[in-house]
């Protein structure tokens, strides 16, 4: 039984992502009807620069005034890809006052505000929901949310940000180095000109605090993520990393301690063995394991940037939203019931690989280690190397508190022994 | 705000699945009750053999009239962990009269009798979720009946049978032949007494229904699966499939039609490419490959099979059950409104690798090309070996109908010089 009086949906931002959901939304409209059991349509379209708007987006629908499409009062359904904090946060509380359920893609915005949103949503009864936000078209927000809802998750460990994948990738597979990968990736469109918010991992920070909190059903801000780029990663470490069998990856890992009373969350470059399956995640894919104490260990992989994957995930998103408006009822908000404490990076059990420079004379090796047993850090491998009078040291620990490891390093660097510390990298996926 | 009193569940089935399902609801009741939103408790557990109740499942709930469970109308929801068609079926479709919704794992009922039980389901504004059905633990009936809802899926590839996977590994990585490698997978508890479910296909085959349905938003039943068990796999197979930088996988694939109007769904052993990330799903291990036109090519994958990932795949599909009890609705039903007809096998578009024994003399590949050209089939390579007076060929077709494939095949047994069709094994993966 159809209805027949269309759902509306207020499209704001359309930029690649709007006009490819609707692009899709006008193609697919039947299918999205048979679905949904009611037809939607477009019942506005809010931009910055109307004259910038893509051919196949009906020029009537464009208007410059969000505020006035969200306050319209007969929108179903906001959609908002237009990224950044404001005007989006306000757009979408506004949204919420209005009556509409909101679908978003903004990871910064949720990363920072998810709970005030949330609770926005939930005062008004109406769904905010965010597939988008998290690894473009790959379904994350909702087996995390819905599937495993049954399950407790232990560990989020993934590749989160195409662009950084991208150009570790051409770094491992061609031995480029960092700017002439960045170059590269920038030609070809993977990196954006200003590429900050990929390289220095605040995109994949934002996405790991979404997912640790509806992973451990607690809250996560992006202030709680631990946050290094990968700027600083060279051909070196990659010749490091293969001599061990790994690749590097900047990674998105989000855990729950030990005794189960905190979580934590963190980006950083690390490497990995080239036999987990992450290693093997080309170019600007994406991919996440999840470890959960049932299931076992499960893998997500596919695009996770794009207009067109980002957009299968807003409308997958709609039309549960739909779904619910149709059935009156909203989908599950937000779960942060277990009100787990984020603990500090210090505190976070991983194993480092260390390339020390130093002086080619007895006794050295001995002072390194006895450094590394002062702070109760236990030494996995150590590789030493000679040549032209020079000496280096690789040293691989067991695993030890973040914290110990990261002064274990401050120590070294004091011994007039190590002439310089050449790299430090987190070894994971063991 | 929690509602105190406990929603009710009745477990039918106590073996495996249903005692770790039992378990995680005493162990993490709490949890459960926080994500719900209410308390959840067992309220009975129907077996055949009450003697035979595992440890930690608590006696005074164990009945043996499983109908009389079903229908005391205050279940809310029934658990169905007893596999078969009946006493599954009779007992879920009173469950739904008897006002409980239901989640089921039974891939075989399913595959079967979808269609009628969706449709009692909606008659009584019941739930209906069946996540453990398919390929265990791996969150992928929700994912594509929701997560890509909004998109369009043309085709669906995957591994979905750990036993044969583990076998078929087996023989790819120690050379073993069938007989050995499943005999490895009995003592390893890997395969059942009587295998014939999986090693004929079956299993994947009911599994691959399931999944074009969703996929497709058509009816698919298991009688419309063509199905070629991996029996008849051999050691000279997978020597052949190395030689094309191929292994062997038993697969289910479903495709759309390049026309869209039609669907096929197959399960059968085929090589695939080592770069293909199937080939290196290992052990017990399950994958899926979903290609949907926006969102491009997504992977799945984790345990397939077992207790444990069984459990957190039923319990998942119990929470959203009880949360659509409690808002008083229910979720997405079936959705068959394409009404795509299944085509036969012979309308299905594949590649063909034929191993030929043929006589060592001139002419034999001319022959042999021209029973390909004549049935319209084109030839990507041709490998010819002799050795002791004996000669083969070995072709790799380009793509073409498996009808036209297989009367070339058929044309080629009828040559003087043909003395026998040593392997036929499709290529699939590209």
């Amino acid at each position: 039984m159809m209805r027949t009086r269309p759902l509306k949906v207020a499209l704001l931002g359309c930029g690649v992502v709007g006009s490819e959901v609707t692009r899709i939304m006008t193609t697919h409209a039947d299918d999205l009807a048979a679905r949904i059991g009611a037809p939607v349509e477009i019942a506005g379209i809010a931009v910055r620069r109307p004259g910038r708007v893509r051919a196949g987006v009906p020029e009537e629908l464009i208007t410059t005034d969000a505020t006035a499409l969200v306050k319209r009062g007969d929108i179903d359904v906001v959609i908002e890809v237009i990224g950044g904090i404001e005007p989006a946060r306000s757009l979408i509380t506004t949204a919420f006052e209005h009556g509409a359920s909101v679908v978003s893609a903004n990871k910064a915005l949720l990363a920072q505000d998810g709970a005030a949103l949330h609770a926005a949503a939930e005062k008004h009864g109406r769904d905010l929901y965010y597939e988008a936000a998290v690894a473009g078209a790959i379904p994350l927000v909702r087996p995390l949310r819905e599937s495993l809802a049954g399950d407790k998750v232990n560990r989020v460990l993934g590749i989160v940000n195409g662009t950084t994948n991208f150009i570790l990738d051409k770094m491992d597979t061609s031995g480029a180095g960092y700017s002439e990968a960045l170059d590269e990736a920038t030609a070809l469109g993977y990196a954006e000109a200003d590429p900050t918010a990929d390289v220095e991992g605040f995109d994949a920070a934002a996405k790991a605090a979404i997912l640790a909190g509806i992973a451990f059903h607690t809250r996560v801000r992006l202030d709680d993520v631990y946050r290094e780029g990968m700027t600083e990663v060279t051909a070196a470490d990659f010749a490091s990393a293969k001599q061990m069998g790994c690749t590097i990856k900047l990674l998105a890992i989000c855990e729950r301690a030990a005794d189960g009373q905190s979580v934590t969350a963190r980006v950083h470059p690390a490497m990995i063995p080239l036999s987990h399956p992450l290693a093997s995640v080309r170019e600007a894919y994406n991919a996440v394991f999840v470890e959960a104490e049932a299931a076992g260990r499960l893998m997500f992989y596919g695009p996770g940037a794009g207009g067109s994957p980002t957009a299968s995930a807003v409308l997958g998103d709609l039309v549960a939203v739909c779904r619910n408006k149709l059935a009156q009822s909203t989908g599950p908000g937000e779960s942060a019931y277990t009100r787990l404490p984020v603990s500090p990076m210090g505190e976070v059990v991983t194993r480092y690989h260390i390339s020390l420079d130093v002086a080619d004379k007895p006794g050295v090796l001995a002072q390194v280690a006895t450094v590394f047993a002062a702070h109760g850090v236990s030494i996995d491998t150590v590789r030493q190397t000679g040549k032209d009078g020079e000496a280096s040291l690789v040293v691989v620990t067991h695993r030890a508190a973040d914290a110990a490891l990261s002064a274990t390093v401050e120590a070294l660097r004091k011994l007039d022994t190590v002439r310089g510390v050449a790299s430090i990298m987190r070894v994971e996926g063991e």
